[in-house]
């Protein structure tokens, strides 16, 4: 019905997520009636994304170099890791300005539904860094659901006998919830209240 | 605090129709997590999408000629015209199998808030193909909406001089839709619009 480029358009934009068939016709068409450069310009910020960026080869945050700003920050507490589930989660702990420390982004979570084990998250690198690293504490900040609790447990279990003290975010969060959801205030006193586990 | 690349494609992302702020994020970590290939076939499908795609110079319908593939086709009723919004509205019409005339697309409604008056729409175009064409009837199958009524009011009252019979789409009842759930407006004009069977 469609010429076939409009077609094509409208399958990529349908495999996004949170994009259903409608929205992608509406982004189809959006894209077709702006300015040819306003367009090419969201083509280009896709290209150039996929292209400058990498993963931090320590923390596994988004970089456009090898090693992230974080990670060389020579004023970061170095002895304190963050462990987060995806790289957004430390923009939203950065905002908080609690934390100094240096993270570790798992890129993922537990999930044996979904057929993500300890292999397919980056747990491994985390032991590697934490026996390379003079690390006092890890602060466990995967999200406050099934997965990330238990992805928590799985981890501070893994490193309860290496005597780095290893803490869970508090609670403050909303239970069920996701951390890139919750406001900077929450997060921040969450942060502060961690404890033992 | 995202690097250049990725915050350059949340914001791009964001300008999208429907895709908010988190959207944006989510959509932009989706890019940077799939396949390389994956992602910038999007990209491409962007970019191909808008160097291969015209607007029909007849009936202003997206093309990727000239001349759309309804206005070229022979078979199609050549005495009769249908007014739409936008180009997917000619999708959800030749969907029905019921029309097998031409069509013609405003590419907008009149909307005097956002400042989009006749000049701003393609009713210049339409009359103007009513002079050179012999069309014999005109289908104002505008949105049922505010602005889809005043631009139907609209085309109704510019074109009753000319001697084509002018006729709007039937508003009613949805076809499989319950008579207590319809909204009063629906409804009357479901009733107003009462047929002999």
């Amino acid at each position: 019905m469609y010429t076939q480029s409009v077609q094509a358009l409208i399958d990529e934009l349908g495999k996004l997520p949170g994009i259903g068939p409608k929205s992608a016709q509406r982004v189809a068409f959006h894209l077709l009636k702006i300015d040819q450069t306003e367009a090419l310009r969201l083509a280009e910020a896709i290209t150039a994304a996929r292209m400058n960026s990498t993963w931090c080869r320590t923390c596994f945050n988004i970089s456009d170099t090898e090693s992230c700003e974080i990670c060389i920050d020579p004023k970061r507490d170095q002895s304190m890791i963050c462990v987060v589930e995806e790289p957004k989660d430390i923009v939203a702990i950065e905002k908080t300005r609690e934390y100094d420390g240096l993270y570790h982004v798992l890129q993922g979570s537990l999930n044996p539904i979904d057929g993500v084990g300890p292999d397919q998250i980056r747990v491994k690198e985390l032991v590697t860094r934490l026996s390379n690293e003079s690390i006092k504490e890890v602060i466990l900040c995967t999200n406050p659901n099934l997965e990330g609790e238990a992805t928590a447990m799985y981890i501070s279990r893994l490193l309860s006998a290496t005597g780095i003290s290893v803490t869970r975010i508090a609670s403050g969060l909303p239970v069920g919830g996701d951390l890139e959801y919750a406001d900077e205030l929450t997060l921040g006193r969450a942060l502060e209240g961690r404890r033992p586990i």
